[in-house]
């Protein structure tokens, strides 16, 4: 009987459980997770925070029913021998420690919130959005602040900037790079973003650096560049790094990245072991480079083919377009593939056309603006990126050129796609042709 | 110089008519359109009817600046000659005739509403669904109307039974066939959407025939099977019929579905002859068969390829997957590829799973269920065809499958694509690979 250890319960550990599960019926499979509980979901957390979810707790769940999965909860890994072949585990509520032998063991321990070092930034006020406790955390938080600043405008930071300024609170978002979302759109995509928040009252300071938090005891401003600005909360949203100290204990190797280095089976350098989600390197499928793709989507992907291959199946991992989506007030962000700077950084020569069409008819109410980029390589015309910005058929928008892209398609077969057509939903020509429409005249 | 000359002025008209403008620049262009006005919108019909859009001459545009193109609305083409390659046409205004010569000829007769040859159907109260002066003569037979009978179940007679609804009619609504939008979904796809109108208090009579209108001068009931309905208004739509008689009377081939029979570049059998949209027969890309597919989305990418061609250029048209959405209260309800009923005739022995998920994640507000059906050919398990049926997100998702489809790919490369996830638009498992999970397990 295979025995499949799984260290990490979030979105790589509990899909790879069930890849296993169903790829071998009698595997004895056990699930370490640090947490006192089973499941939670952390892109819900804004949310939570913005009032959405009116329960922040309803973002825990209890382990779904796998046959023969044995989920311990509040018990952490603390070393694995590879050698040996063997996990040694740690109850956090008894105390008591075990030694767990693997025939398979996946590591998905997911990641841990960047705290950049400087002064201050230990100071009570000084938040992450994480997990629950961070999210519950906020929204005790709340009533007793009047000024917050973000750190890091990627996705979590714009989304956290819209939950408090929904909550009625002064907020600024600071930057370090020249726009926001800079992982997901090019600088003139960011525009409408950075302008809708502004109509809403959020103070959005790009190519600032965060100097240091001041305050004693309580967080009571923020340096930012020259500039102060008080602060009784702060949320650090500068990004995450994957978690990947037990792994790099038991002398498994790591790529430039940080991330647990893997093939395409999702193996380690050590046998039998496999990573998946946060802690995992991944694999631009556009510039063919070693990169990390820290969200839930890639870590279900991944959790998926390191589950069917720890329990003796064959699947294989590509890689990723970091396909990602933001939502922000009512507007929905969605990107995948590469921006125009990494494919530049990539040697890609992109070339690029921006396009501004209606979601619905004119003679429709209802229409709303829909702002399309894609991104082709000057040879070929293949489309390497595309970045959708909306307030509804974004994220669709943007699963559909994922697909393009993973098929190799050029913008010319873009502009010829077969979609449909009703007054309520659609324009009789589909945004995305129009767009690459639009770009085949530059071509 | 180029002579280009069209007939017809509706969505193959129009994009033909650009098309060949880009293609050739200084080739002179002549539109002759039966209309005294440019540019409508048919599919908006049912949505003024409805009160959506609020005056139904917004669906009347004027034609777009396309420079060189000279487009005589009200007038009409009463005779094509091959052998001099000249159109006669006469204007509806002044009689005055005048004869064409054409080194390119585009047919875009489009097609006209077809009407069973019962006894009553020229009564008074009888009408269509097609123009904008059938959809104003419906407007103002509402306030004197109590009970409306709709003779057929596809978009348009769903469409506008919703509207006739919305406006506090007493509707009926009847399909020969055994279920509603027959051409669009299957029995148990179809079931849903009964259920709704049911909700809505219309009734879905589905399986009976029309016999016969009755009345004296103005419609007072219609026989159904064995049933009289009382009926002020009785709205035929049983479909259309490509409008070909010019074609015919020209000696240009018909094909067996009864549109002009075209090639890959959408050539007649004529020189120099084009056709395109709906009076132009189709070619199915699953079942390799002819077919009809009178749909404005079609007519747009079949109109591009045929305007490309007449003005010199080199373009091919494919074929159709019949990729169609309706919309009817908050359901939409999107189609492509196949249904059972036809991949079995056509020999496939499709395989077919149903799935229903929600569009959000359970804990956050709104989220609505959304069925999915997929089909896919037993050897290979290529997608052959996609029902998607919710509040949201399903023209897009329909368009996505009909993009899987075409590129040949199967229901486990599907379970594996790349997708986003933010929780107010989606949950972390996309629908469509829900779906095909589901169709894995069947496998």
């Amino acid at each position: 009987m295979r025995r499949i250890v799984i260290i990490g319960f979030e979105s790589a550990g509990l899909t790879a459980a069930s890849a296993a599960r169903m790829v071998d019926r009698t595997a004895e499979i056990t699930v370490i997770e640090r947490r006192p509980y089973a499941i939670y979901h952390p892109c819900g957390i804004p949310f939570a925070i913005g009032g959405e979810i009116e329960n922040i707790q309803k973002l825990i769940e209890p382990a779904p029913m796998l046959p023969n999965v044995d989920v311990r909860t509040a018990t952490e890994a603390t070393a694995i021998d590879t050698g040996k072949k063997t996990v040694e585990a740690r109850s956090l509520k008894t105390g008591v420690r075990e030694t767990l032998e693997y025939d398979s063991l996946i590591i998905a321990t997911g990641s841990y919130v960047f705290k950049p070092p400087i002064p201050g930034i230990e100071l009570e006020g000084v938040h992450v959005v994480k997990t629950v406790e961070d999210g519950q955390a906020i929204i005790e938080a709340l009533e007793r602040t009047k000024n917050a600043v973000v750190v890091g405008a990627g996705a979590i930071g714009i989304e956290t900037s819209a939950a408090l300024g929904k909550r009625g609170l002064n907020v600024s978002v600071v930057e370090m790079l020249p726009s926001v979302l800079p992982g997901m759109l090019d600088p003139d995509m960011a525009d409408p973003l950075t302008q809708r928040l502004r109509d809403k009252g959020i103070q959005v300071l790009c190519g600032k650096l965060l100097r240091e938090i001041r305050g004693k005891g309580l967080v009571k401003s923020v340096g930012i560049g020259e500039e102060e600005l008080p602060a009784e909360l702060v949320i650090i949203a500068v990004g995450v790094k994957p978690e990947v100290k037990l792994a790099k204990e038991a002398g498994i190797e790591l790529g430039g990245t940080g991330g647990v280095k893997v093939d395409d089976h999702l193996r380690t350098s050590s046998p039998d072991v496999y990573a998946a989600g946060d802690c995992a390197e991944n694999f631009c499928l556009i510039t063919k480079r070693s990169v990390l793709s820290q969200l839930a989507t890639t870590a279900i992907r991944m959790g998926w083919v390191a589950g069917v291959n720890a329990a003796g199946g064959d699947a294989t991992y590509l890689g990723t377009l970091n396909t990602v989506v933001a939502c922000a007030y009512d507007l929905v962000i969605a990107s995948t593939g590469v921006t125009t700077q990494v494919a530049e950084k990539a040697g890609l020569a992109p070339i690029s056309a921006r396009t501004r069409v209606m979601s619905r008819p004119r003679y429709y109410p209802g229409a709303e603006p829909i702002v399309i980029k894609l991104l082709v390589k000057s040879d070929g015309h293949n489309i390497i990126g595309g970045q959708v910005l909306g307030t509804e058929g974004a994220a669709e928008r943007a699963n559909l050129l994922a697909l393009a892209i993973q098929k190799g398609m050029t913008v010319e077969e873009l502009a010829k796609i077969e979609y449909c057509y009703a007054p309520p939903v659609s324009d009789s020509i589909e945004p995305l042709v129009v767009a690459a429409k639009a770009m085949l005249r530059r071509l």
